[in-house]
């Protein structure tokens, strides 16, 4: 159902990614993996350690490199790069591609129950589906599609061929790039979080930045990027988010930087180009991440990182519950066990004095 | 409110329980805590602990098992299992349970302001509310009732007697079982996070798969499912996952797993049936996670496990920040501290058997 | 955009704020940081750290102490707390009070696309937007706002001048107190997590209980407030929750406690007045957390806090990936350390005595 309901022949593929056959040429109606796919599917072999899997798939034809060619027993595509190609094998089979495709040649398609302010702009080819609320002064360049019961407020900006799939809300003074995709249940614009300590209670500092996104941006279901307090928020070209990502206000994320589903980035905090940052880190406000910086699972970041290229981590790995309880309860005393091996590094050094002496 | 506005005599319950009354018959008009409740009130007694409660308690009667009876002042309706008899009685009480059964009585019902597509099969007796969005192709079946502003995209398909309640998001090709009940904000099906590498940025990776979800399975608020990238997600029977849950494309989760809120699941992790999973847990992609596993609260799980039945940890145990600052630095030399300790070790080895030498 | 189009003469400013001009009146058309702001701009100084900025800034006027105002080149407004007066001021600029204040002037204003139940009760001034859906009973007072698509359910009540962004989900028995403003994708009164273990698999605990919320409280984006299972969820005056966070049936948070992004709290647990939570924080469940607690990011609490006033920590801080993974190694060892420390101590206080008596 999720793949298009079409057919290539092996050659038209080899052709769309300078590919070259070994073997004979075939139809492919779809796509699978090495392990499921039958004699009319294609699949891949991105990494030689699945090469086992070769002997016994059953799939029409495989992307490989030229190095394991000869381990492919039926058709094979061989390619550079054979995860590349799969990437754009899979948009060949993508349904929603392809009806983004077909939509260029439709009139703007605006539902009925939609709710679109006179004072907006949409651009040719724009989908507005049902219950969608698009307020004052918004603009929704060419092709954009908005999902069902999605809202953008007053003065936002869709570039072109932008997708907001069902649920999604955008505050106002939002603008996105180009081709971007934000998926269902995604806020972008909601209030930073700054208040002001009194006696009295927290005094709200109102948000009056608004948040910059740039081309061809992704960004996960349910993820929150805040607006900002007096200048923006920053999300730079290319870059992609996954879901239940928060993003605080006046955060700077540098372009091409990927980052995995939950992970919070403090206040203020700029991250660099091409980082990659894994699931459920913690990044504290203020701090400035060097460009192509990795982060393993479940990190706390506190402090800047200043030199590029760089992988870092914290916390500790599972064990089993008991052991862990009698190593957590020694965590507790590691100062003191620091200290008491100085100690006796200083006796001991002693004691061999007096031997020697001896 | 929230409370069925009925009543039962406690016979009654003993009848629907299998349950002995100890004391007095009376009516019961609603559920409470020991401490709360009146003499129109049934109460429960599911963990010794609590027995001290008991003396003090105004509750018309209490749900314990036999030991406990005699400590009963008033009325007692003594079950094998409280916990379970408490559950039981709690689905009486219960506003919306007593809705859907009085809808058998009714036909569907379709607000005027729902836009449901002209393919798609709606059961009997089922509920469509005030600006939901039914998609072409979409099949739900007999008693399902769909909250407000939710959306069911193309071609995906409600079991039997399944709930979404209000602003749910179900992308296409997403298949969930009977009996299940989905809370606002989940968002099941969105795109997997997938791309591939490449010099000028990140290339996407279609995600082609859908997500098939059993029956009885309870999805939290927030939670995310994201839909497979060839092959389907696979939540099965009976899981309950609880709010703001990620889990990734291709993940498995067995039947009558459970797990906690902010945890999340990295793709393709295979989890096995009977798990309790604590809250804020991250468990890393590709893994194979044995039945009846149990992890704690804030466990990074990063290698898989084999024996079923065990308990793992991850992390450190909460300390006051001052004495937290100093063993976290002590644990940056760790390494260096269990060289110098096996230096230690042998020098001091060296230095007995030099004493015995002399 | 997001600021409000109006301008203030300084001199207005420091009636309003009880602050002393330093240098010329002047018209102020916004707010901006030092760095930024231009000529008609005002900025603050909060932190002396910044004072550097204050050189080369082209701002009109800055907010400042008077300890800080000689090194103002432009225009001071003297001010006790300059935070709390940018506080104020940016209320002044922010376009959306601006709005709410116009509303006053307003009668009732509810888009025809609105789906509100004949028995729903709403007072004078209130704001219903597109595609919003009112249950029955529902109450909402004086000056609220509803924000596009969504939704209030069953017999739920909105104190006056609260503010519901888009698509927010107001489950039934849901009660918010006056001046709250709820950000989008907030889910608050769905069901908490509750089952009773059976052989046959979990049976559900229906979830009796509502949700309370005092005045002036603000819950950020995709936050979850989850119903009681008999008695309420219970949120005090001026609590401030961030976006992401995950509050379980329950749990009562004493007034004006503030919790950053992503922490989750578990059933039950009480949470003080005036405690500051950081961000991705687990605390586990049926806990005590004293007032004026701090708890600092990614912290695991799973004990109660008896003390006022003290802050907590958990966790291990970030460290290059390679140093991290042999410390890891390390900590797996930290109770067969610890014993071999005490043994080695013990040695070598024999070996002292030993050469001692030499």
């Amino acid at each position: 159902m999720a793949q298009r309901n079409c057919s290539y022949r092996l050659s038209e593929l080899a052709n769309k990614l300078n590919g070259v056959i070994q073997g004979l040429d075939c139809t492919i109606f779809g796509l699978n993996t090495l392990e499921k796919a039958s004699s009319n599917e294609l699949s891949f072999l991105a990494n030689s350690k699945y090469a086992s899997q070769l002997a016994d798939s059953k799939s029409g034809a495989v992307l490989v490199t030229a190095q394991m060619a000869d381990k492919v027993t039926g058709s094979a595509l061989i390619v550079e790069n054979p995860y590349l190609a799969f990437a754009k094998v899979s948009q060949l089979f993508d349904w929603r591609l392809a009806d983004s495709e077909e939509s260029e040649c439709l009139s703007a398609s605006i539902d009925p129950s939609a709710r679109v302010h006179s004072s907006a702009r949409l651009g040719a080819h724009v989908v507005v589906s049902a219950g969608v609320v698009i307020e004052a002064d918004v603009k929704v360049d060419d092709r954009c599609v908005i999902g069902p019961n999605s809202v953008i407020q007053t003065g936002s900006h869709l570039g072109a061929s932008t997708r907001l799939e069902a649920n999604v809300t955008i505050y106002p003074d939002v603008v996105l790039g180009r081709e971007c995709l934000v998926h269902s249940g995604a806020v972008i614009g909601a209030d930073g979080f700054g208040f002001a300590p009194t006696k009295e209670g927290w005094v709200k500092i109102c948000q009056l930045g608004g948040v910059r996104v740039g081309n061809r941006v992704e960004i996960g279901a349910n993820t929150t990027i805040d607006r900002g307090a007096l200048d923006h928020t920053y999300i730079g070209d290319g870059v992609k988010l996954d879901n239940h990502i928060q993003i605080a206000h006046n955060v700077n994320i540098g372009e091409q930087t990927a980052i995995a589903g939950c992970t919070a980035v403090a206040g203020s905090t700029k991250i660099g180009r091409h980082c990659t940052i894994a699931g459920h880190c913690g990044i504290t406000g203020h701090l400035t991440i060097a460009d192509y910086t990795h982060i393993t699972a479940m990190s706390l970041i506190s402090k800047s990182i200043i030199v590029t290229g760089q992988a870092y981590s914290s916390g500790t790995g599972q064990e089993k519950h008991g052991d862990w309880k009698r190593n957590v309860v020694r965590f507790r005393q590691l100062d003191n066990m620091a200290r008491r091996l100085k100690q006796l590094e200083q006796k001991i050094e002693i004691l061999s004095i007096e031997g020697l002496n001896k």
